[in-house]
């Protein structure tokens, strides 16, 4: 692929946004019913490969805590999630349940958007002049039924194979361990840190790329702030032919919004989301938290592992609470 | 472990279970402060030989849809899932949402009790007599803010490991696969399928047992019926000291409840919860959807895989919905 | 107003329906900007003729109650309410809350469609081909952010006046005061009915009307069964310019859905809904409880009153759920 | 009565509120299985004289608006509501629906603490040392399936009446409106209100009474702040005996928790709540939009009316929004 020379005008969005999009197009690349875009990249032969990547057996969990102490601050209805209880151990210990022989039990329920924490982005998340994945229009794809073609449940089994840790953060900022927000990661500085961590870095078809950038670890240290929208390090807008030529299944980053902010050009909303969602197909995960990830990645120098990050099967949403896991 | 001789009274539940609790309790063993019970069972080395069990490459959801199609009718306020839209494609798509340069954007929410569709039970779940996992008071671990100390995000790592399928359906009633409503499997029958099956059944320390009774193949061709909370086939209480012996790490069943039912006591209410929850500090699944799974067992004759089945990691939960993931 | 010759063709809804809203068509009489239709009807010397017919001071509640009882199944992803606690008075009594000094506290939440049980519809609620009240495209009205111009919220201080009970039940069935499932009340069975009840039912302009049948008291007696959506006695599609000449401001009945079902017409749903509520701008009142009203009038022989029936001042809502007060 | 001398030590807090509620407690006053505790106070008679009250028909919401823009900060995860669209207009209008002949249709869901925004504090929502209203055991009477004894719905049909505005705001600050935050309002700053504003301020039995601070105002122009929680003016401990002995069916206050904020004594938390609540069994409404109301009393120089204030009746609940209604 020869999709290096696109035009970026930084005060042109929308034409730049057109022409990232001609260049990097997957529409039509899995046949006109595809419903999950590049995870078709994931096959069988790559998970078992996947699987012989593990070594150790360690287990780490890649997923913030659900709970009110979360990021959201309600932009655009986004709270945090609501755990309430229907029964509890007070109840049963007091005999209040009516149970049995002695049994008693906890039930809970919970009222959460599904892009509060952790979580995939779906192929119906993002539109481009309403337009959605494969060249469908939006209101033939997401309703208030949900998403009626492109919803997460296709993607319930396919997430699991190669996962590769980027850690940006320790290679660009080895002080810290932290970029500054506001930084844009460029395709130059994807390669150096591939270069740097080594060949179980290297990226190929069907992996799926963690970009760690530390910003989340800032945000546990000193507190949520602005990390929901606000600041933030991130992908470039230049990064998405380089997505492209490498033809990752999935991508995820420990931020709220995966491209860098500000965004890069003037009076823009996440234009890069706006290229790769509908017009790449790749699946989006925001708001992981890579460091323990980082830390044992860094002790052994080895950035691949089986990666399993199951989406729940909720028929037509347009994203999904998920709790990762890398297996090292 | 000599447990099998536990004193069994139909009519007489209390002094059962408590009999059997005494016998298969594993209060203890890992420690006073401990919070994740028998998952302490699957350890780096067991989730390495399990990755090593990967063959085909092949990746199974073991999940349910979650919707309004689900199996709850309403018992004890569990409903089916209610998933609505923050913002649609529909509106995107007319130019009503105020983003620049064309972006739209799909955002949903969910409302549903933690156990509505395929789960895990935490340690919080069940108590007997007011008591929890590892001897602790119920009212100290599960208030209305939530399990305190056992909550479902101590397993949030952990349940990765080596899955194998006992698919009690085929092996006792060949000729459709599905059990009838009310059979309580006995140890015998655990054995015997394993036998039928072969060596890559065999069960031990730390391996997550999946129990396929057949009843969901049954309720996706006939309907829910029934099926949440009504007659099914399951574990017979008996079965506690079988579970206790062999050190399994998770239990899984394609029914709503895990054990028979009617439960083979009078006038009784889950007694097998009862004494594996709180004694045995056995983490359950419930309503795995098994069906695809059999079939491709069935067909290679292996029954081992390796198995993530990550929960949310939601703060405080005594349940999560989860997307298993069978990788064979 | 001469409305009462609109083509009917029973085997043609749409012809019938247009042709009807047409004759009854309150469109621009309140000015392009209008937001409550006819709520605007009641002004404050109606309010205070209404606060003078207040003989005795008996208040009832027309309010089912709201819990998982109710007569929601699911239909179009309506549930029942779910109540659940924050905190509690038993986690309050032993001790685990916190706070000094001794004080305790409960809390909660609720999850409810807002038209789950006793309810307003509001003008957003219903469109003709793509067109909701007064003249405005339903695009332009109700996005997934709710109702940006006829919100509920605008109702919130009118819904007080002069409430009139029409209790066809027990006119038409004065041994049961139950009217038939599939039963259609007609204009002249609205005129005999004001004429038997007497003086103090006479309908005029700005009146709040209240309908019942019946249908209600039977399904407290033998269960939901289908009332939400199924078979119900109510209005017929004929009397919308019954309803238009009287000028009334609002109308509400015992049953799920205001208007006779199954519809008059063959293959429709809800006709009658889709002339009065985008083209007279009628607020619809559904599920209210009018049999303890039913009591009262019936045993003083008044059938006027005071009602404050105040929706929630919910920002674009297109229902609310009510609490209807009747001062007598 | 007599109960104007009460010891009050500010350093200590229990001491003082078991004095206090001794000598206000209306425990037994209405029956061993009373529900709704002053609310008795509210007899047929008091509601006609609070009807021929009405002068001018004027009708007012006492409402705040409830959205996501509302006070709430996530304290005790009370969130504001969120609302969502299970069927929009533009989904109508783009034909997406399904239904015949043209008719299109909106509905909503809400997911919202009961105490999110204007409301009604039930008597179960408070405790004293694990005793709740009319001397009951808190686990008695609220669990996590709701208030068993005390719910809302009792208060259903009860809260109509004489209301009355005690405006604090105009009345000890004239140039503003407002009093400062951590204000106390005592029982002296009460009676000089209802003397300046007049007889028509005068409070007797059953009436439901109306303190505006001016607080709202402050946080309606320059924003919520700390208004969920924070300092802010309000009752002083001292007025319960007042409260008592004037025999008020309710009160509400324009402020998020009724009593003076920070509170009197040190190291506390709701002391007043501590003894209105479990004690006097008081009703008591906070978050209520008294502006526009105090606008028109200034005006006419008259300070009762009829109030229609109507919890939900939402089964077992310890809070209820409300759509207060001032009719004047």
């Amino acid at each position: 692929m020869g999709v290096t020379s696109v035009s970026l005008d930084l005060k042109d969005p929308e034409a730049s946004i057109a022409s990232m999009a001609r260049a990097v197009s997957n529409w039509g690349r899995w046949g006109e019913d595809d419903a999950v875009g590049t995870l078709n990249l994931i096959d069988d032969e790559a998970r078992t490969r996947a699987a012989r990547l593990v070594r150790t057996g360690e287990s780490l969990s890649l997923s913030l805590p659900f709970d009110m102490n979360g990021p959201q601050r309600g932009w655009r209805r986004r709270t945090n999630p609501v755990h309430t209880m229907l029964d509890t151990g007070t109840d049963a210990e007091r005999g209040l349940q009516g149970f049995p022989h002695g049994i008693g039990g906890a039930d809970d329920v919970i009222a959460m958007p599904l892009q509060c924490s952790t979580q995939w982005d779906g192929l119906g998340h993002i539109f481009d002049h309403g337009m959605a994945w494969n060249g469908r229009r939006a209101g033939d794809v997401v309703t208030s039924e949900g998403d009626l073609v492109t919803g997460i449940e296709h993607a319930a089994p396919l997430i699991t194979g190669r996962g590769v840790l980027l850690d940006l953060g320790r290679h660009l900022s080895p002080a810290t361990g932290e970029l500054d927000d506001g930084y844009a990661i460029t395709p130059d500085d994807l390669d150096a840190c591939i270069a740097a961590q080594g060949p179980t870095s290297e990226i190929g078809t069907g992996d799926i790329v963690l970009v760690r950038t530390g910003q989340l670890a800032r945000a546990k240290r000193e507190g949520w702030g602005e990390y929901a929208g606000g600041p933030a390090p991130g992908l470039s807008f230049t990064t998405a032919p380089w997505l492209r030529a490498r033809d990752i299944a999935a991508i995820a980053t420990d931020t709220w919004g995966f491209e860098v902010r500000p965004n890069e050009f003037e009076n823009a909303f996440q234009p890069l989301h706006q290229v790769v969602i509908p017009h790449l197909g790749l699946t989006i995960g925001e708001m992981w938290d890579l460091d323990a990830l980082a830390d044992s990645c860094a002790a052994s120098s080895r950035y691949e592992f089986l990666l399993t990050a199951a989406p729940l099967r909720i028929t037509g949403a347009v994203g999904s609470p998920v709790n990762p896991i890398a297996l090292l």
